[in-house]
């Protein structure tokens, strides 16, 4: 479908991959149905698929990247790429980027440093979801971000959005018709709901409160603010078909073997790994799993049963392939 | 009383600075309630106050700090100096550090860059706080983390920890007689419990859940093992007089001018000082503050009216000034 709507086939690729990834990690969410409204923001051209990154500041261990309202997976991509890159020469590599637009799940790209032998870093602001703390009007994004970190095992990998749940899980319920619980939105006149449509017209709530406010605020400053991209109530979600994303990222990588011998920090990742899985479990818990385990889990068990997309979300992308001339999912 | 305690000069300063600016911003859980935990770990040389700092790798944008276990505070700031120094050569300057001490409030360090026109970041290990998601055995330390950048107006800057609540407000529900919310903590069978009694015995839960756990981890494979310095449940906390702490550190500087005119930035973080300022106000508040404002606020408050310390303090504060010879609070 990409393809057809004419993305460079290097592009198509990588966002088929992040988005079959997501499903694989068991991130529904970030999973295939984001693929129509990326398709639709490419369609009114508010995403460029002819656009070209462009360096703007190479600085050695950094660089400010320009994304021109590119494919925010291409940018991103490219960023932490270069960041690993300026990594091997400096011990670290910080890309900053600006005008790019909505990457997927951060994870992804984290994960790439990991398999590099590298420390990764990655933060986005997004289009407003949030209030301050104290007040009541959209003003922040949920501004997610990831550190991934190598082990022997597979990558050790956070990635969270700083509202009490990601906004995909609220449209993954309005899919499938279910009730969200009543912590974590109010309605647009303050109201707790239970209601995702209702939550989407609201506001989505920070994770613990004030803190999630200030970390979000904080994730703003260094991927708006620094990057020179937009920021706040500026930023363009990738629901809107209409108007340049603006979003900016923060990409830096930390080459481990810079820091201390690549097999001693492995080894200690390991002893972390074990004190993890060893601690005795709290009532109803079968496993302790380590950050990212889940997902290296979900993703090898799909890998042989299969990922099952849900019948809307395959009933939405055979619409688009249709309008586009692309092979249909079934 | 750092000085008769034999603590060089310029560090018996330095910390004395961190302490009374934490009282300042009204944060007293880190002020001067705190000293007499260093003097004993000073008195019993657990921490070593003759250690000598020493830069064991210097790779130009990053360095790796061996503190020796030496005085938190001090190898923190000598961290955070040489990162904003390389920062300014290289754009970014990152130090990781190894086998230093509890260094009191993070914030100070992240205002230390904000001060010198960077975005600081500096994250921080601790003694064991909290269970892996899903176990019942202190096994990760609270991990503070601080992130603070330049505005006009003073640093905009976050510091937080990694527990949903500090445990004082548990002793606080017990005293009143009252149930705490059934996400604060779990009982020592790790089943969650609304009973302040039970969730002293058993252990503090982290913030929102899984996903305080999962920042935590990360921050200790920033701090502890990047560093080669202690993790996880090795690290010994502060109010052990006894056992080298192994307490590590990452602290990064990122040079504003290097990736965007500075006074743009400046002008950038104007604009979202104003659109969180100017956000209508929920029910029950009076004013939104910007990360880091209240702590300004209080400061500004602080140096006209005074700090007022609980007599406990003082008292605690006079048995160690007259055991070390040195001059009276009162």
């Amino acid at each position: 479908m990409l393809a057809a709507a004419k993305v460079r086939p290097e592009t198509s690729k990588l966002v088929a991959e992040t988005l079959v990834c997501a499903e694989l990690w068991g991130h529904q969410s970030h999973g295939l149905l984001r693929l129509p409204w990326y398709l639709e923001r490419i369609a009114t051209g508010a995403t460029d698929r002819t656009a070209e990154k462009e360096i703007v500041i190479d600085g050695g261990a950094i660089a400010v990247l320009d994304g021109h309202n590119g494919i925010g997976q291409d940018i991103a991509h490219t960023a932490m790429s270069e960041a690993i890159r300026r990594s091997k020469a400096h011990g670290v590599g910080v890309v900053s980027v600006r005008r790019s637009g909505h990457f997927g799940t951060a994870m992804y790209f984290t994960r790439m440093a990991a398999e590099a032998g590298c420390i990764g870093i990655i933060t986005t602001n997004a289009s407003p979801a949030m209030a301050p703390w104290g007040g009541r009007e959209k003003k922040i994004g949920n501004n997610p971000w990831s550190i991934g970190a190598p082990t022997r095992k597979g990558p050790m990998v956070m990635d969270i959005a700083n509202t009490v749940v990601a906004r995909g899980k609220i449209f993954n319920a309005i899919k499938k018709g279910e009730n969200i619980p009543d912590d974590w939105a109010i309605d647009s006149s303050g109201a707790p709901t239970v209601n995702p449509e209702e939550a989407l017209k609201g506001l989505i709530q920070p994770l613990a409160a004030h803190k999630g406010y200030v970390i979000s605020v904080m994730m703003d400053v260094l991927s708006g603010v620094l990057s020179g991209s937009a920021f706040m109530a500026n930023v363009v979600g990738p629901y809107m078909p209409k108007g340049q994303s603006g979003v900016g990222h923060l990409v830096i990588a930390l080459n481990v073997n810079a820091f201390r011998p690549y097999e001693d920090f492995l080894d200690d990742m390991d002893v972390m790994v074990d004190q993890i899985k060893s601690t005795p479990l709290a009532v109803g818990f079968d496993e302790i799993f380590y950050p990212g385990e889940l997902e290296t889990r979900n993703a090898e068990r799909h890998q042989i049963d299969g990922v099952s997309l849900p019948t809307e979300t395959v009933e939405q992308l055979n619409k688009y392939a249709d309008g586009l001339g692309a092979r249909r999912l079934t």
